[in-house]
């Protein structure tokens, strides 16, 4: 069987403008929108239209690369001060997210030394690639690690959307899925819908539909009885920070399904890069959780699901603590045993 | 502190017709319907007014009653025949509904010694009040030995709507906290939104909004963080079939409750009352499960939220096994430690 589906990839550089998946139109439409100006980059990344860290830091420098394009009869100097101008407000457009920080600086540091406009224009578009193509092996190589702990046959669950369409290219924790189905290596995946927000429901199911991947969709209260009735081989998810001793937070729900793989006895992985891990937390105690809005739980697709004034608790992540945790998967290699000292290993300490 | 506020009632018998909580329209608004005919009774029934094996047997059995009021000029032998075919087409109104069949042959069965037409119509209404008034005193004792495990200022976490409305009143689960409510004894309840169709988000915290508890809603992957956080004492569920070992069916999500509970080494308590036993079955492997209609996980409140042609796994129910099972409370008592053999005791075997 030839292989004929498509790993989507959410952001793609276009010479003279950026293709950007509308992820706020999943799941009921498909739309690519391209991206001429760096407000048009500010607005998507504001409206939420890309996310990931990954993607999102992928698409500002896209659009700080794009920005410089335009600039004309500047000198050197001139150049940058513009550059950094548009590097302060493309950073505005979402001040929490690192990534977008990080990938930035990277392209500002990366014309420092730049002696012609021509020549950091040029530097900028290939710095900017250069964090796709560095992202997407990133995701490869955690998908081939990911991949050599399952078996053919095997039935996996997830939550939230570790995915393509938040990197560069094939996700996290989905990475092995979309390996797996270029190779016509049968992994069956449940779902998890990941209230309140339904990233499970909304992009994970449609990003491994594109793919080829057989993905079943079950609500978050399902997992229990579906990893004894299914017969769930393994559980695989992403991560939103992991601290020195392997304990990793992420999307709420995450902790549940790691309690539940150790009732079962199944293995319980989390796949993530190493930009992932904050070795300055001792561990996850030290992670702020953040509490969403309430009408998040209250309202579904702006409709009231519960009654007026009631009290809602919106912890939007949970931490699962390391011992829950059968091995994380990087870049790097698959950590297990000591976390802790695995984690130092592979900073060099 | 004097108790102002009333535990909700969904079923009423108001002499001339019927008073009828419209569940379908919580928890938006609260509107209470007048049923005057045996249709109108059928119509709410088959359209999910009313919703809960008990409060569906006992409007049913009110409809039988009201019914017969009308009938003019009869013999008693006519009156008996007419009885007969109104409950043959009120038990076509749900007829997988267990409580339902069972109060509506009650009722035949309570008038086969009337002798004179006039007699007959006094006995159904009696006999149709008193299966309400016994349901409520059965629900008022799960609440009252449910109430006797909880101290003041626990924390409960419980799922679906194992309530009030459900029931002649009180409900099971829910009922220790509306008993505590009427007494100032403080519990916080968290109520698991209870995914795919709501009960929790929709009904549970209605009603207990509606008597007073300090009610909080939370989505079904909160459930461990929640207890982990916010120091959940205990979890308390409903039941929808307890087979003779103890081995418990009841809504999806309860498993998971159940596993978190032992994770957590917090109780995890079953309330129901001795008709929810089914001991003709020997253990929880024996119950079918329902699958549903995927429509039920793609779409909320009408909105699709999930792609074109995805698999849906949507089991109704799960099963909790006995060894997870704290203590099932009965209107009996508490049954705890064998419970196979607690289950014989008051089954007088």
């Amino acid at each position: 069987m030839t292989y004929t589906k498509t790993v989507p990839q959410s952001v793609e550089w276009k010479n003279t403008h950026i293709s950007l998946l509308d992820q706020t139109k999943l799941p009921l439409e498909t739309v690519f929108i391209d991206l001429f100006t760096i407000e048009d980059v500010w607005d998507s990344i504001t409206a939420l239209k890309v996310r990931g860290a990954p993607a999102i830091g992928i698409t500002a420098a896209y659009g700080l690369a794009l920005s410089a394009q335009s600039y004309k009869s500047l000198s050197i100097a001139e150049f940058k001060e513009k550059l950094n101008q548009d590097r302060d407000y493309l950073a505005s457009s979402r001040p929490t997210a690192v990534n977008l920080i990080w990938a930035l600086n990277r392209l500002v540091a990366s014309i420092e030394c730049a002696k012609t406009v021509n020549e950091a224009k040029t530097t900028l578009i290939h710095e900017a690639i250069q964090i796709q193509v560095e992202d997407e092996e990133v995701c490869r190589q955690i998908g081939e690690h990911a991949l050599s702990l399952f078996k053919d046959g095997y039935k996996l669950l997830t939550i939230c959307n570790a995915g393509s369409i938040a990197t560069a290219r094939f996700g996290t924790a989905l990475a092995p899925f979309h390996l797996a189905a270029q190779r016509n290596v049968n992994l069956k995946v449940f779902a998890s819908e990941t209230r309140p927000i339904l990233q499970g429901a909304r992009l994970t199911t449609w990003e491994l539909l594109q793919s080829g991947v057989d993905v079943t969709l079950i609500t978050d209260n399902m997992a229990a009885h579906t990893i004894a009735v299914k017969g769930i081989d393994a559980i695989i998810v992403g991560a939103d920070r992991i601290t020195a001793n392997g304990d990793t937070a992420n999307k709420i729900g995450t902790y549940n399904l790691a309690l539940l793989a150790k009732a079962f006895g199944i293995p319980f992985y989390v796949a993530a890069p190493k930009s992932t891990f904050d070795i300055s937390l001792q561990n996850g105690s030290e992670i702020p959780i953040e509490e969403r809005n309430p009408d998040e739980v209250t309202h579904i697709s702006g409709v009231r699901v519960a009654p007026e004034g009631v009290q809602v608790y919106n912890p939007a992540f949970d931490v699962t603590p390391n011992d829950l945790i059968t091995a994380i998967i990087t870049e790097a290699g698959i950590l297990q045993g000591d976390l802790g000292l695995e984690i130092r290993k592979i900073f060099g300490e």
